[in-house]
């Protein structure tokens, strides 16, 4: 079998990432960057997140999607400032992109802003947009293949969610592997279990959330 | 709510592709670009369709990933004539990508090769890599959103697979949302209903392939 390696130099989208970081911190607010396949769950998780912290936490979201502003008002229906991004052809956000839209958020009210990337496992963790954390949402019904085969995003990402775990059951993903080559690749990496759909397990990353911001 | 739409132009490369689809077409070989999200089942699909069609249809195979060459060890253990493509950080295969390829392959005792492009549901589809046809594959357990999200595969594809039918009762998505929403988007669309865990539906595929190649 002949195995044939191409690289390829990705843009550097670096400056403009620091630029919105200093903005974000200059006005207190923490900023996550998450990221995950098409259909592995950010939305739910972000309607989860956002009714589980309310009142304690003031969450603002930047959409991210090639098309469609679906998921904008499922947030804005929750009465969280959204702001969406529709990329055209791209299949990341950059920094640029995020830069565009950060004072269409009405900062001084906010604690956290979670930038929903493009449903993507490769590009969006190539990219900075000017994050405070990197995190990721996997399905387990995309099998226990998944960190060997896209390696950066988990070696990127502080936490790894791991969604839908209420279809573990019926599907022929190993948990432990997931977890066992998440943890090889990141050794750091927090790991949750949860499920969008029966809310098991959303406490416990809620509560991590609002001790980070602390 | 602000939207904000973002344009970017891709690289052409349709030059290299025609080149790649002349060279296929002069070895008499049909080519399929097989597309999908990561963890929707396109190796499992690969290994159902080489068994089926065993002994009727000789099939080579252009495994793309990131990393990893798990894909092409799968497939090389059916007996199945395999190259493997790490592409570094590129998201999706390109033309020039298969044109280094080609030649790896024993064309001459070939009907068919099947490019497994990387899991993505973006970029994949906007780059032609000398294919006949592109066919997509959509895990039911991805939601029922997913053609309105990611319009353009569904566009670009002349089959829909629909995997893991059989997780079908655990989720709270629609087959036929999803089936309305893809055939509104592309009315040509020849669609699928399968499991490559449990195998119904493979062989419809297969046959529907066995024809395609008469």
């Amino acid at each position: 079998m002949k195995v044939k390696v191409i690289t390829q130099i990705l843009e550097a989208n670096d400056r403009i990432a620091a630029e919105n970081r200093k903005k974000f911190k200059d006005a207190n607010i923490y900023v996550i960057n998450l990221m995950s396949a098409p259909g592995a769950g950010k939305t739910s998780l972000l309607e989860r997140t956002i009714k589980e912290l309310n009142g304690k936490i003031k969450i603002g979201v930047i959409e991210g999607d090639i098309a469609g502003i679906d998921d904008a008002l499922k947030i804005e229906s929750l009465g969280a400032p959204v702001v969406q991004i529709n990329t055209g052809g791209a299949c990341h956000l950059d920094a640029n992109m995020i830069s565009d839209v950060i004072d269409d958020l009405p900062l001084k009210e906010l604690n956290l802003i979670i930038i929903e990337n493009v449903g993507n496992l490769v590009c969006p963790a190539e990219f900075k947009v000017g994050e405070d954390m990197k995190v990721m949402l996997l399905s387990v019904a995309e099998g226990d293949d998944k960190p060997l085969k896209y390696p950066l995003m988990f070696q990127e990402s502080s936490a790894l969610i791991l969604n839908k775990i209420d279809l573990l059951p019926y599907t022929n993903a190993d948990l432990g592997k997931i977890k066992r080559d998440s943890l090889t690749l990141n050794p750091g990496l927090k790991v949750f279990d949860i499920s969008c759909k029966t809310g098991e397990g959303i406490n416990e990353w809620a509560n991590w959330l609002q001790e980070l911001l602390k």
